[in-house]
């Protein structure tokens, strides 16, 4: 029985560092170090360093997570109702959650290209051009995109969706959530179009 | 006289230690010291702490020198020929600069969004923007993209134009620079044509 809920503990722990991880960043930005997330966390030096080896390893677990929740929220909204609907869904999805994290997440965006993650099997990254080829493929099949490469077309559509981009129009341009995902979801389609 | 001669002394050292910061970024990524850098570089460490107090101050240095550069190189080019010829112009040099040297350049990036240094009066950012508007609001009067926020518009030329991209597609996807410009070029158009 305690095998578990070890294990269990140890991923309740690993969340809550994340989260403090993730109110540092917002905060203070990407300065600050592992035994300042301990503090901030309320646990051990000693047990920050059993789940992560350094910043950069928190940094990278913290995007991590972050596009696995994108992916999971992207599919628990579904296919239903053809290649347009489920476009604009993933679209408002994505610029929701990028307008209320990507405060913290625009600080860990990785210096390697999205193509060469996805050629060296990065899941994340593998995870989520799978879902927008799929949902590109279905709007090609439908008529409403042109015949192109998914995977460049894919790569457009996330340029497009920089978090920093989407804070710029949230914070600085004072845009609301529904406004940047009109402006940047036409952007991609527009760009799409004219692409092929 | 020694004090002009010092002083372009001085401004040789700080290009020849950027140069060879880009060598170390294009080798090793952005994980070395000021002290490997003036090795590198072939000066004293006392020399590059006389121009750079620490590597973001030197990373910081490169990128303006690098954004400077860009728009020199757009101002050099100059505005004959009409709105749209001045866009591809731009384009060009843009993305052939940027498939030169931006193997460095992804590391540098500002976490900072592009409006926010554009507000905040950051100059290289200032002066980019301003080509880059001059030459959107061309594309407006000339009836070539519809009326629209031209700051906004040179936000998503800027983002389409990431380096990471331009990376991506040269490295991984094995695109020619002509075909990076073509496909880029086209879709800010198509994208500026979508949102309006």
């Amino acid at each position: 029985m305690s095998g578990p809920t070890l294990r269990s503990d140890a991923l309740r722990t690993r969340e809550r560092l994340l989260e403090a991880a993730g109110d540092l960043l917002e905060m203070r930005g990407p300065a600050f170090t592992l035994p300042e997330l301990a503090r901030h966390a309320g646990v051990g030096t000693a047990t920050v360093y059993r789940h992560f080896t350094d910043v950069a390893d928190l940094f990278s677990a913290f995007e991590s997570r972050a596009i696995a929740a994108l992916v999971a929220a992207i599919d628990e909204a579904g296919t239903a109702g053809g290649a347009r609907q489920s476009f604009d869904r993933i679209c408002a999805i994505w610029i929701r959650r990028s307008v209320r994290e990507s405060a913290a997440a625009r600080f860990l965006r990785s210096h390697r290209g999205l193509l060469e993650r996805y050629r060296s099997g990065d899941p994340g990254i593998v995870a989520l051009i799978g879902r927008l080829v799929a949902t590109l493929e279905a709007l090609i099949a439908a008529g409403l995109l042109p015949e192109q490469d998914p995977v460049a077309a894919a790569l457009v559509w996330m340029t497009l969706f920089d978090e920093r981009t989407t804070v710029d129009l949230s914070r600085i341009h004072a845009w609301t959530t529904r406004r940047i995902t009109d402006y940047l979801s036409a952007a991609v389609l527009g760009a799409l179009r004219a692409t092929a």
